[in-house]
């Protein structure tokens, strides 16, 4: 038995969300239904985590084991050929059998873009498109304030969640002439975190909230004083990061 | 009676082709049936020339008349309000009442977007991805056979067509870490001339036609012995100029 690991990118336009559903379009059947073909056996696949509908990834990791007698690094071309032609892989080889997709995740990175330019039809599931002027100064120095570990319950979109404290150590925000581009990296993000971190930035780019009123937003711990969630279009699943001893299949390991 | 003329970006991947036609789904349809919402009565428009399914635009040219009271300016933001979100209307004005966007057109720009980089499924329908290497420099040098004036029969799709001489004025492959953009500049290009030039020069890049076989096939008109038609949705039509004098309404006009 391997255990392989996968890194693919998608775009999660004509997807509903990435976590299987009967009767649904999502990219984890997608690529359970191209494994099955290759290894003649029904596969299940373990994520980094769940991607939201419309929200694309070019990085996404997953995991799975295989009977096959098949080289780690074949996968690429074999799932590439299966595989419809939004979802590329772009990257396979086999790991340490206890290496798992979501639980030894130690670092995300996920972008959110959004244009201040003329809408361009071209771009318009790959960017947010947002047609008032925002200030990128007050947005950055608010950013400042999500640095650091905090708990996140007020830009939290799921309830159910019990830990909701997570780590933040890059918070940037390019700008290429009116064309926006957050980074958040950290220890995990919660369901919809980016995206209403993003909505709240907005807020404070338009005026609407001050720069220092993120810290009182993360202390009072009440989704209801952060922003909208902002579209997902223009989020992606840019890296997840693995401990390197996990990264390599026990025969490699030096005694 | 006002004439309108208008500059139009769409992305062509869910049109069946600019032209209207009964029962599908054309850009003209949607333009027409937005514009018949804002004027009352049914309007045709004429464009500088279609474009075939898949084919994009950032600066497609059109114009109508109309009998509404409403400064020519003010369609871009009624048309905008009423179009799908794959197109979009960025400059309307009033012109003089014998312009015509398609017998006018004196200088038409289009361009190929070609990657010789890693397959990004965000951009499978606006970029075409060539997967073997291609030589940039000796695609350059067979572009300069296909500057000034010739007959293009050998890169003419359409049998139909009767006056295959065209000039092209300007003819240039940009190389931005391998994303590489055609860009050629003439007086009109007949029906897939680009897509087969593209197809023609990709084969010079791969070494299967040198530089100097274009002039041999231009002068022997000769559709098969020119390349393939390239992928249409690599291809944008970026913009159409027009004489001066005919872009202002005839009582701007001094006497």
């Amino acid at each position: 038995m391997k255990r392989i690991k996968c890194t693919v990118a998608y775009d999660g336009t004509l997807f509903n969300g990435y976590q299987r559903q009967p009767g649904q379009r999502t990219v984890q059947g997608e690529i359970e239904a191209a494994l099955e073909k290759i290894c003649k056996v029904p596969i299940t696949i373990h994520s980094s985590g769940r991607t939201d509908t419309g929200v694309h990834a070019y990085g996404q990791v997953f995991h799975f084991d295989s009977e096959v007698n098949m080289d780690g690094t074949r996968y690429v071309r074999a799932l590439n050929s299966m595989l419809p032609e939004d979802i590329y892989v772009l990257d396979s080889h086999e790991v340490h059998p206890e290496f798992h997709s979501r639980y030894h995740g130690k670092i995300k990175e996920y972008r959110y873009k959004l244009s201040l330019n003329t809408y361009n039809p071209m771009k318009r599931h790959y960017v947010y498109y947002h047609r008032r002027p925002l200030d990128v100064a007050k947005m950055r120095e608010a950013m400042t304030y999500l640095l650091g570990t905090h708990d996140f319950t007020s830009f939290c979109g799921n309830l159910d969640e019990i830990n909701k404290e997570r780590t933040i150590y890059r918070a940037e925000l390019l700008d290429e002439e009116g064309e926006l581009t957050f980074i958040f990296v950290g220890n995990g993000f919660l369901r919809y975190m980016i995206r209403i971190m993003v909505g709240t930035l907005i807020q404070v780019g338009e005026g609407r909230k001050q720069p220092e009123d993120i810290k009182k937003i993360l202390e009072m711990r009440d989704r209801r004083l952060a922003g909208h969630t902002a579209k997902p279009q223009g989020l992606y699943l840019q890296r997840v990061d693995y401990p390197e001893e996990l990264l390599k299949p026990l025969t490699d390991i030096e005694e």
